[in-house]
């Protein structure tokens, strides 16, 4: 019922669909994947008789590989590759001796390794992608129709000024937008073949060296890069790179949802859902399980990806430390950035809203948080510095007196000489203060759809 | 044949002892050995019927726990402890209805799962002493061993005055006997329970809060803290701490042993092991595996202490990511220290050590390295300003005319004026320039056996 | 009116105390210390001519050393003791050239530049000591103070159960205690001596080594250790970890704070100071100041950590990266601690306390915060199981209803049977139902009280 | 003589070139050139009053400001831009009191200190953008030179198989060819303005800021947003996680030429340079200076990304500790990664490079470094499987017997039969077994070439 391995915590912080990319049946897969490509590649170039592919392939299966043999032959070899290509050798010979012994021809284990990755990088990336576009298309509706819905603006965890709920959605899209530029320019520059051999001279298969590399790289649909990259990790950490900032993105965007979900606050809350951060004795609690899976997701990625950025410092032709960092370090990564990316995209579209509160909350410091329109307003008939001594003189008292902002304008003689009640209410609404909220929303969203 | 989740490399840098100390099933056993214990105690005080206790603690065994359901039921609840519970009180009631009403009575799930790492912490933290004694006992033979072993010092990786392998057996020891003294401490410090109830104030036990809370201590051999500390992270930081010195210690061994295995320099090796690090084709390639594995923990610690600093600073009463972040990243430190430990303890009572290359490399600069050793005894002659200038340029002679020190020396008329080549001699031999070398060894071996 | 180096930002985190400790004059003064120490302590075993002794110390001062130069000269021998020695040279032959020739007797730049760094450690920990006794005594004076003062528990940032203000600060108190205790086991593992000369033998100083070590240890009172520890460095991360935790625990109070300090809460607020977070035209708004440097500083701590422990992996005798890698982050992190623990011990004692607001923020939820108290009184009458599923469904109608739970318990005929309005009323009072909170705040204090 | 802040050590990592772009200075007058455009791009639209420009402008001078009172204000206020627009404002009102009403009119602090860094980016990324090409274009040559150059291709620090120097060059050339493509794409992305004033509506400019927002950014050269990104921080985390990849690029050739300049190895070495690295008593000892450096960087620029990475997670409309993060955290990344790539730029182009030893230590293990070659040959006559195991004999027993490969074989009769000495000879001949070596030469110098 247990697993010797693997973690009961895998679903908190990931998906299903996360986790599979990176199983270990889907690492497997993928090295099998390589080997297979390798034999076609090979066949058709004649270093290896065509007539040992089929055997190969055939063999390429993960359901022919044992686990535990793997785990314990990679113990003494230090790598994935050098059991694996064991008992996929055993696995051909069962069908086929002599094609037994061409398996694994001219490459070396990092090459089938880093391939064998670079085959989960892509899809994760697309998995991402997809993902990226829901939610995209999520925050451009919930920025169209949030675009005049006045909130509270905060600075320092302090109220300051209004802005739209709208915008907010919109700043958070406008990330999500770069993010998937980053990404289109990450594929074409990560999604490549490592084919080297022992030292990276490719030097064991002659002068078929190139030609193989070329079909290898075409079967796989990996771009061919000019040479091999064993030692020169640096698309990975790009890789890292991207994931860790999609996934600093998400958690911002889960810190705002969080606060706004305070008991006190009540602003919006994940949505329902049966089992999900609901308690039973007490109904006015909603964990915001959702946001703290991202949050706990971004405590971890910075970090992942420092290993992986401080594993490129490596040795010669293959490192002692470096390379083998990645190995546990990129699948998590990749499973919290997916997994952030999927609580984020469950939560923006069917967020509860609750406007009243938004409302409510914009109206508690009754007004001061409107002084500067008034300033600004009043600015044009007095002068700005005199309108800034006379509001800061209104706030100051409202304060005091536990009166509104605008009790104690209208009360002010100076005030009353130049704005009427009609004309001093509007600048006291906060929906008439949100600057280019709107424009900025129409910006983002712009933006994003340029994208598509 | 392949589990759901988990990590194949889990071997590669870990070892069978410590991942299954934290494997999913002494996770969750952890966990139940705390209700356990809770059942018991709470039943010793009159909370619940002492007739239920049997129920709940016959039920505690993980073998009643359904894995897979436990990681879904993780993903709504947010923690392990809320499906855990579940499938706990529904084992009891297959048993006993009534008792099936006492299960996790008073707690919260931060208890049991906070307690239940705790559990786990202490086995890891014995599985450590035990290996660092062994260790220890090992380089205080090495260190003994070979204290008046000759071998060059190296300073910016480049060639500096001689040293005794004996001495930097006693270095790596001393450093080790300090993280014996660390343990000691540590354990202290960590090993206590953790129980609070929702906020912390143990309100649902009322009067009998306190004596529960004694007897839990008391049951599962833990220290009872001053109060429960479910937000104050520090001893899990403390515990983190450790587990990253400890293995930026033992990955320092890891490099200089790596470094001296390198084919030019053949001082020492890994032991051999059946199938560990050697290449068929190459015979004379002997990868030093097992340090590998040390550099990638290295690699990996340091970030994943940062993970768990990084998570202190929680909100309130209950963390919103900053906690979360150390289930994974705690059991990830915790098997890689373990991991590491046991690999440099398997190393060092067994790893070839080749005298031979030591000596020759004590002379690939014919002699240079002893200049300082010639310089002193001649500056008690002539002076230490015209000693000094006097090697030095003897040095550089020896460099630009491909011949040895002691060709240049033995051919200066200042020296042999004042040092006969049998006073010359034994100044370039390098076992007699090791300083306190041995001193230092009894030092350090004094030391460790003083924490016997 | 510009240094060429440095940062503005200095003094927004940090604090000139902590500054003063690592500034580049504090630096210097610090190696200078070890070298005139080194003079004392070699012409007290004969090693160099008593006479020299006073030239060498009275040119020990920091004003004798040209900043530029030292900066310059440090680029190209690659550490801050190569030009130290040599610009001390040049100011002890001014005086006396005899002397001249026997500075720096037998050490070498490590030895000058960690002792040196142990020295500034030292004086760090006598400052963060002592800080920390003060933040002790005004946690200690804040939870005796507000033992009873009821205030919401928050969970997830959800409103759970009431707490004590007093529990509050008997939390962040006894995290402090802990702290306090490992500064003192940290005092004795890591101020030590550093004195080994080129490779770690003290060759150079023949059967006078360990004599002047002693001495050496003795005139700076340091602890001897029972070897050199150049590439060993442990000790250094042990101290790295404990600034790194001990901010963790300070940011924890911080983000408590900040959360306590928004708009919407208005329960606490960082003292005024002149023009310390507030806003002419926003007097409503607090900016939490403080409390954002300290955040700041956890931000940056973790990782600063991380380089130190990474930076252990250290080639041979001397290393490469790792032992200069602590050469910026180990002042910056001292710093940056020191900051932290200046401002949460200059807000402790006289933060702004709003016990209205905390009473009027435990009555948001119209007392479904309590419905555990009543569920627990109820079920003493009627059976756990029916309680739990009558104050479920009370809870549920007063969200519903807009009603308060007292509302809805009152009018239900169960709840009347056996419970008066006088019974019910106190069940639902937040400071009924605090549990053991003034025995934990009494135990803090107690565990404080027992460091002085 | 000392400056109260600032490190000695600013010139052991970075450059005066780089650390001049961070410099106070240069923090000062970034933000003052902000402030300057700022008033034309206001005036221009009507905002401020033409006659103000003048004025302000001419204030925008760091000269005008006084550091300590900048540093001490900073505290206060909690970041520089506060502190700075109070002396700026005291300096226009010096030259024209009407004018220092309009200094920073609309701004908010953060847009100031952002659109600052912003400049300060771009002087960094042009810096790098020259150094890359230089660095670049020393690689190309050097790659050419030792396209044929042969030496022993190292994996695990083992010998394994010949390659060329120029391929080793060829692979560091090709990663930094794709740092220069990063950093174009990084370019278009990071370099634009910050601009939205208090909570980032530009609400106070009124019907003025979009205009206003445009000309600023057309004034700055800097690229318009489609909306202010104030606590958006992935462009500064990609910026970031740019330098951290290029640091690790360049610490992997620090660390490859570090591990070849090994006194056991020494085949190239960093240029002599007066003073730099060497010893006047050693002169075997050329210390690494240069490659130390980078490696240091390498050590902490990892964690630096990581910091910046983890402040992302800002709250609401402005951050609490997250953004603070940055402002030590960039600046120091920037100067370590600028100071990293001077260094490998200073040494790549006239490094030493000692052919003879190169080709001495391809021959250490006497030929078994060939067998692989000599397998494939012997393959083609006798079959893979038999000429395997006779080669894997035959290198047992050269390491057994003290003999080379080459003797053993040419006394084997099986391959005396199929191989004469004259084709046996050049099978063992290094230069002949580097593959495709010259080929990956080619593809990275082409590669190189085609960014001109």
């Amino acid at each position: 019922m247990f697993a010797s391995t693997g973690r009961l915590t895998d679903l908190i912080c990931g998906t299903e669909a996360a986790n599979a990319l990176w199983s270990p049946r889907a690492t497997v897969q993928a090295m099998l994947d390589v080997e297979a490509a390798l034999a076609r590649a090979s066949a058709l170039h004649g270093v290896i008789p065509p007539g040992a592919v089929d055997a190969i392939v055939a063999a390429c299966q993960a359901d022919n590989i044992d686990a535990d043999a793997l785990m314990i032959g990679a113990q003494a070899g230090g790598n994935l590759a050098i059991p694996l290509v064991k008992q996929l050798t055993a696995a051909v010979k069962a069908r086929d001796a002599e094609a037994a012994k061409y398996v694994h021809w001219g490459a070396t284990s990092q090459d089938i390794i880093d391939t064998g990755v670079v085959l989960q990088l892509r899809a994760t990336l697309d998995l991402l992608d997809a993902d990226l576009r829901t939610l995209s298309d999520a925050l451009v509706i919930q920025a169209q129709a949030h675009k005049k819905t006045p909130m509270i603006g905060r600075t320092w965890l302090q109220q300051a000024l209004p802005i739209t709920l709208g915008l907010k959605f919109a700043q958070w899209l406008d990330a999500i937008t770069r993010h998937r530029a980053r990404l289109v320019d990450l594929r074409a520059r990560a999604l490549v073949l490592q084919f080297g051999g022992a030292a990276g001279t490719l030097a064991s298969l002659r002068d078929k060296a190139l030609p193989v590399a070329a079909s290898l790289a075409d079967d796989l649909k990996l771009t061919l890069p000019a040479l091999p990259w064993h030692t020169q990790r640096d698309r990975i950490a790009e890789s890292a790179a991207f994931l860790g900032m999609l996934t600093g993105t998400l958690a911002k965007i889960a810190r705002d949802i969080s606060l706004m979900m305070q008991t006190e606050l009540g602003e919006v809350a994940e949505p329902a859902a049966a089992g999900k951060g609901g308690s039973s004795t007490m109904p006015h609690k909603r964990n915001p399980v959702g946001c703290a899976a991202v949050l706990t997701a971004a405590t971890r990625a910075p970090n992942l990806v420092a290993t992986i950025f401080a594993g490129m410092v490596q040795e010669h032709e293959r490192a002692l430390g470096g390379w083998q960092a990645e190995w546990e370090a990129l699948p998590d990564l990749a499973r919290l950035t997916a997994g952030a990316l999927a609580n984020i995209k469950g939560i923006v579209p069917t967020m509860e809203i609750n406007v009243e509160r938004l409302a409510r909350n914009l109206n508690v410091t009754n007004g001061l948080v409107l002084g500067e329109a008034v300033m600004l307003a009043l600015g044009d008939k007095i002068g700005r510095l005199d309108a800034h001594k006379l509001v800061e003189g209104a706030s100051k008292a409202a304060v005091a007196n536990g009166t509104s902002l605008f009790d104690e304008l209208a009360a002010n003689e100076i005030v009353t000489r130049h704005l009427s009640q009609d004309q001093l209410k509007p600048l006291l609404d906060p929906a008439n203060y949100v600057g280019q909220a709107q424009a900025f929303v129409d910006a983002a969203i712009a933006c994003a759809n340029s994208k598509e």
